[in-house]
């Protein structure tokens, strides 16, 4: 539920700021949260845990032939009566870098340029430079800073001789803490759709009530997470994921930072993550200390990343890799388990910063174990922090791992030997090792543990549901051996479970086919195809059956399958059956056109007797897109609570926050 | 979250029934949930309120040239060991009727046919008489039986000579009432992707968050329901509305009944309602007594009709006028508000039932004051029981009532006069009229008011995703003066308040359009005009503003609308901007076919200059259908911690009745 007093300071925050704001409308943005012509970042309605490290940026802008005035000012106060100590003053504007104590960074200056709208946007791609508009930005930084007191404060820029924008930001009070440990489940892209769709190809049912559930359907408490980017609707992994580990909304891209307007993706404001907060109270404090990683994704992906990285740009693999050990304030994970073997070294198809060797600096500087198949992993019983890398990028998926393990091929191997990775393990496996690793390391102070499912999203993407909703049964049959696991471990009344995903995907059943019906027509008696999909009473049941009790249907090329499709797809066929040959590639690029950036079309190779369905966004994109819809989050254990009812993403990080006791107030 | 308890009783019905059950999966049914020749209604897996009525059929099938064997049997067991108290005594099967002390009903024989999968159906469909299959039937009924103790109970067909067909019923124990009053708003058709929509063209937001938030959003409690139908994945709004009134699944268009195989719409076995019970229990113990009705469909509607009805066919909208005041075991509700008004009278456009005058019948055999326009329901302050009726069918919606007020036309006075409703009240107006008719009537005893937002669904059927948003904001904020209202009269601490939707429509975003770049291309640029749609951070933010604070866009048909679409679609046009003239009509029939059914295509006379969708399902289906992902409920007021987390929407009777204390118990 929206906490009653965040209303209270939102009001006050929006009758304040209401002069600055001007309609955010339209799809191109100058730069992040910033309608006028000066940037404060954080922006205006941003919260703060206390305590907390955080950098501020202004910037001030001139469009086209126009020079940035150079002079400009930034102030804070604290608002009277939004809290009842107010030791700071007298409701008067300070100079920030006085208030702080904090000094500001020489003035920079930059150039960039932007598109206005999709007319601009696709004239540019279409070769036209002058599309673009030029933008002149002198720009002042603050590092490092921090507000201990509780309550609500009012920074102004003012530039342009006169004009002025306005920031209100709320600093949190601290809570008691409640747990010792958490652990943030990640499907990512997952919606309460694919549970649902998942829980009826796995689950037994007589007379449409199901006799067994999902571990996700025994949770006591459930929420709704808001996934909005700072500046814009619809979120990527990144950015949300950035709302969970910093308590801060961000654009499309950014880990631990609000991107600015210059070209370097290493310069842009950090916001303290949740990792280096609880590596720093635990120092302090005795606090919760041990940080776990766990993805099947590369380790260097967004959602993943977001926990131990701060950069603009995701892409920036191989020295997020870097970040882990060697900082700016390092996180050290004591767990990093997944894929992404290529940006730890150089050699065959090796992608690793500067052609360093990863694995030996994890292992050198920071005494990491290094393990890179399934049979190292589970072997592993030591103390030393761990370092499991199984694949050269993204793991194989569970239905290829598991099922059609004929997919499993290529120069996958993590260590750049140029054979296949094999020996990969299943993520309950990785999970279990992870809470060992952990709880021998950090029983005593607690520990933080981020378990991503990534390929529902990664598989998703392709419209290949199949594959997204066994990695989905994947997660959630980890989740059953996780609560097992901390009961017999007598952690289970200690640690806060959260959930959750960090953004949606448009999909849903609608039905069931009948294949058999499907496969006796010809690609030209579409009309006919189109008769195997059942609707309503004559939906009737897919064939799927999971006979042997493992969570997952026994035979996924069953007769009657899920009528499955999502609303935002690029142009591609669909037959309704499960893609046994690899992963689904619904669309590939072609060249039949006046244009100059590249057009996707239906893949000749991939159901190839399916449906037609052209595309309903840009023929630009080649796969699925992320939608809008609030995702769920289910919670159970210490803290729980706070999590029931509607909140936006950026809440998740302050309600763990408090839960782990990781504010410092004043 | 779903029981414990239900978790092992379940598993104990599984194990017990496993025997005859039979692989449920395929599209078409014989008869329900009902996999062999001998069927049992309630079926195995049926729970039931302590106390309630419900009926009992045995069918034995025979099909094709085979006879039904006449010769079964019903008996009845408690099972040992599953309830401490086991008064009945030995773990022995008894005679259904001995046990129940209710005679059997004649034995009753009749035929019937059925198409066996898709390609019989087709085939049917295309002309030949002999794709289906006709069937034998043998049955006998029980009426108004029902089980006082609390307990797991089996029930054996014995027929065939041998075969079994077992149901395991559960009886649950009666728990404390917590609660005086519930209110029960149902968006129907509503998922929890239609109010993040909502939200966001609704309500201010400054970076990202929300500076105001939606009613819903502010409920301390959420749940998610599942909605499977008795025998098949996909539910229609008859046997969902069914399931929250009587704790029972069924099929499709069935409303208080299991239905069975007789070509009667009113013979199936029923179950208790809700209402029924409150009116029983509160004659005898000072229970919750009051009953109110309000929607914005037609009263007879499906969702509407489930409180009252009992019917397997929910078409049956003249002779559910009749149920309500002359029963069986009649409802007479105290308060019934919303449209439908043509099955009330015989006059221009009347359909009622043997051409009676239902508003002289209401008036006179109950009692009631008759209003049907919004100015007599306002100026209504009496204490009679009140029908308003305010439309010949369906009200119409919210957009054309207070934005397209040029779409109110037609022959739509709901009295017969041949004249245009041109004065139809709001649902709040509805709903806040009916909850002071039900407060002076039954202040003391307590009540049971199910208000409904029936447009939400018949939007989205036809793809008219703005109208359904619309009403879905209609009723969010029904919700906030809802709430004000039950403070202002000091009932907020003894009223439950539940919002729920009873099944999903496939329905999300994935980013914005800007309709000024579609709209600069002629209708061969499809290419283009998908350029228009923005994704991810090029999504930003729509262009709709609630300035004046009403709750709901000032403005419909702005620049940047939403990129909204289903996965489950008639072919049709898409030009993502809202229908000014009227009601999107997404597909009209065609003829062009060597088939006999009726295929659809795309309207020529909407969105003329949209992009192309082709189906993705029947051609035979002219609009959006339901979809499967569980629904949200939201819950507040005593009792709303039970509605946390995922339960069945059977459960949602169950947890009322337990709020009300409805229950009988020996």
């Amino acid at each position: 539920m929206v906490k009653a007093i965040s209303f209270a300071l939102l009001s006050l925050a929006t009758a304040v700021s209401a002069v600055a704001a001007l309609d955010p409308a339209g799809q191109f943005k100058r730069l992040g949260a910033c309608p006028t012509l000066g940037c404060v970042f954080p922006p205006d309605n941003a919260e703060f845990l206390a305590g907390s490290n955080f950098d501020v940026r202004v910037e001030v802008h001139a469009e086209d032939d126009a020079k940035p005035n150079t002079k400009y000012s930034l102030t804070i106060e604290k608002l009277k009566g939004s809290q009842k100590s107010n030791k700071h003053g007298k409701a008067k504007a300070v100079d920030f870098s006085k208030w702080t104590k904090v000094k500001a960074s020489a003035q920079e200056s930059w150039d960039f340029s932007y598109t206005k709208d999709a007319s601009a946007y696709w004239k540019y791609l279409d070769g036209d430079k002058n599309a673009r508009t030029s933008v002149h930005v002198a720009s002042t930084a603050w590092r490092k800073v921090h507000i201990s007191e509780p309550g609500t404060y009012k920074v102004v820029l003012k530039y342009n001789d006169g004009k002025k924008t306005e920031a209100i930001w709320t600093v949190n009070p601290v809570q008691k803490r409640k747990a010792k440990n958490v652990i943030l489940f990640i499907g990512d892209g997952m919606t309460s759709a694919m549970i649902t769709a998942a829980r009826l190809i796995s689950k037994p049912h007589t007379s449409g009530k199901y006799t067994k559930h999902m571990q996700m359907d025994q949770f006591p408490v459930l929420g709704h997470v808001m996934t909005h980017s700072l500046d814009s609707l619809i979120t990527d992994s990144a950015n949300s994921a950035s709302a969970y580990n910093t308590g801060h909304k961000s654009s499309a891209g950014a880990l631990g930072v609000y991107p600015d307007s210059s070209a370097s993706p290493f310069d842009d404001p950090k916001q303290e993550l949740l990792a280096e907060l609880l590596r720093r109270r635990s120092k302090k404090n005795g606090g919760a200390g041990g940080v776990g990683i766990v993805t099947t994704a590369e380790v260097q992906d967004a959602t993943p990343a977001a926990v131990y990285a701060h950069t603009r740009n995701r892409d920036e693999k191989a020295t997020i890799v870097n970040q882990m050990i060697r900082g700016p304030n390092p996180v050290v994970a004591d767990v990093i388990l997944g894929g992404g073997g290529k940006y730890f070294h150089a050699k065959t198809g090796g992608k690793s910063l500067n052609g360093t060797d990863y694995y030996a600096a994890y292992s050198k500087e920071r005494g990491y174990k290094v393990v890179n198949d399934r049979s190292s992993l589970l072997k592993y019983k030591g103390k030393d922090p761990l370092l499991g890398i199984f694949h050269a990028g993204n793991m194989d998926v569970w239905l290829d791992r598991n099922v059609y393990k004929a997919n499993i091929k290529g120069a996958t191997d993590p260590t750049g030997t140029g054979k296949t990775a094999l020996d990969q393990p299943n993520l309950d496996e990785m999970v279990l090792k992870g809470l060992e690793v952990l709880d021998k390391r950090h029983r005593k102070e607690g520990w933080f543990l981020m378990a991503e499912a990534a390929s529902v999203d990664k598989m998703m993407h392709p419209l290949d549901y199949d594959r997204a909703l066994a990695d989905l049964l994947e997660l959630d049959s980890t989740i059953g051996k996780t609560k097992e696991w901390l009961k017999r471990n007598k952690l289970d009344k200690d640690t806060l479970i959260l959930v959750t995903a960090d953004h949606a995907h448009s999909f849903d059943v609608y039905g069931s086919v009948d294949t058999q019906y499907f496969n006796s027509f010809s690609d030209s008696e579409e009309l006919e195809k189109k008769n195997s999909i059942g609707t309503y009473e004559n939906s009737g049941w897919p064939s799927y059956v999971d006979s042997n009790g493992d969570g997952f249907p026994d035979k996924w090329d069953v007769r009657y399958t899920l009528a499955a499709g999502t609303a935002a797809f690029p142009t591609h066929r669909e037959d309704f059956q499960v893609s046994i040959n690899g992963t689904r590639v619904p669309a590939v690029a072609t060249t039949t056109s006046h244009h100059h950036w590249t057009i996707y079309d239906a893949n000749p190779d991939f159901d190839v007797h399916g449906i037609n369905k052209p595309a309903t966004m840009s023929r630009n994109e080649s796969v699925g897109v992320h939608s809008l819809q609030d995702v769920p989050v289910f919670a159970s254990g210490p803290g729980s609570n706070l999590f029931a009812g509607i909140q936006d993403n950026t809440e998740i990080f302050h309600k763990i926050a408090e839960v782990l006791g990781l504010g410092e107030q004043k």
